[in-house]
């Protein structure tokens, strides 16, 4: 048996998350279906983010291990000639039995594109959400999305559906927002995320661009979801690199 | 009645072109449909370019007239309002009454794109054509385009099936290619165009790209288009600009 790291880049909005889900497309059942026709086994695909239905990736990484020998790169070139064509191995490399690509992973980066204008996104709309009712203050974002910046319990920003047990401490490192043209990119780097914070800190600040009174800080520090503001939809939200 | 010049933008995938068609969803139907309803009796909308099912718009010109006295821009806004997410009218002005979009323009800008990589075009493929084989060389394109450039008889480059008897002379000011990462486009500007002229015009200068023996002197001299390469498909081509 071999180990093996893959990078997977792929459009969520056909595929029912990351997860493999009964009765449902996903993109580790996509995966899965290949590299067990290839192993002539059923190979277990782990990757390092669950990322939700609709939300896209271009750097989720994952691991697997097959028996076959076969030349490293000729996996990825079989995968992408057999997967859809919403779905692409971007990188692969051969990793050592102890690698793990959910539990080595130091960090990650979303990133939540918004077209913010109000002429309709005719191309290129897959991973962008539309808000075209106003003109978002990308200075004021900026200065509220500071107040999240470190270590907090991210209670306020978090779906609690899931594990409601769960630590809910999280350390982010970076919020930037920038805007080019129309098109408002949130970027967000982290250590780690419950589940669906990035989308539910990108709710909120979208709330401050359009010019709504409140303060991130005293959102945080209410530790109840039931202050915030809605998340936003997975469309616009693209999991770009995890980091190792 | 008040005669109006619009620009519309619209993505061309879910239309069965711009022309009506009986049974059929095309953008001169969906336009009157909402202009119709706006001035209460049958409008006409007269374009200056029928593109084909696929392909897409940037700035395809049209005019209309209405009775119904109402503000220029609001026009606009309310067909924007009510055409579907894929159709977008970017510009409006009121005209003479002897303007026309088709007779009064003086020349075309087109652009074909395509996304040359193994890599699949996860996102923002809409309005690419896909050519993952091999990568193409654009010094031969650019070189081989050259012959297309002037006042010609481009009867290999169109599809003839409609007006058959038509002249076939036509004048292309300029074909340049070029890239940017993986994205090639093809810039191609005229006077006037023949029927899927320009999708003909891409298909042997793709295969010129891709290093086939073929002189594109020869075959515009041959004045057949059984000697061309064929057609690239309508979803890579965009009408970006109809000059007047």
């Amino acid at each position: 048996m071999k180990k093996y790291k893959i990078i997977i880049a792929y459009n969520g909005l056909n595929f029912y998350g990351f997860q493999s889900q009964p009765g449902q497309r996903t993109v580790q059942d996509e995966i899965e279906k290949h590299l067990s026709m290839l192993d002539q086994q059923k190979v277990r695909l782990y990757g390092a983010s669950r990322t939700d239905s609709d939300v896209h990736a271009r750097g989720q990484v994952a691991h697997f291990s097959i028996k076959r020998e076969i030349e490293t790169q000729k996996i990825a070139l079989i995968l992408n000639r057999r997967t859809a064509a919403d779905l692409y191995i971007t990188d692969i490399k051969e990793v050592t039995e102890d690698f793990n690509a959910r539990h080595d992973s130091t960090g990650k980066h979303y990133c939540y594109r918004i077209w913010n204008s109000q002429e309709k996104p005719l191309f290129n709309s897959d991973n962008l959400y539309w808000y075209p009712n106003q003109i978002l203050d990308i200075k004021k974002m900026n200065e509220q999305a500071k107040y999240l910046i470190g270590t907090h319990d991210f209670t306020s920003f978090a779906s609690n559906a899931k594990r409601p047990d769960e630590d809910k401490v999280r350390t982010i490192w970076e919020i930037s927002i920038t805007k080019k043209g129309s098109l408002i990119e949130i970027d967000v780097r982290g250590k780690s995320f419950l589940y669906k914070m990035v989308r539910a800190i990108c709710g909120n600040l979208l709330e401050v661009g359009r010019g709504k009174k409140i303060n991130l800080d005293d959102i945080l520090k209410a530790r109840t979801r039931s202050v915030g503001e809605r998340n936003l939809p997975g469309k616009g939200l693209t999991l770009e690199k995890v980091y190792y």
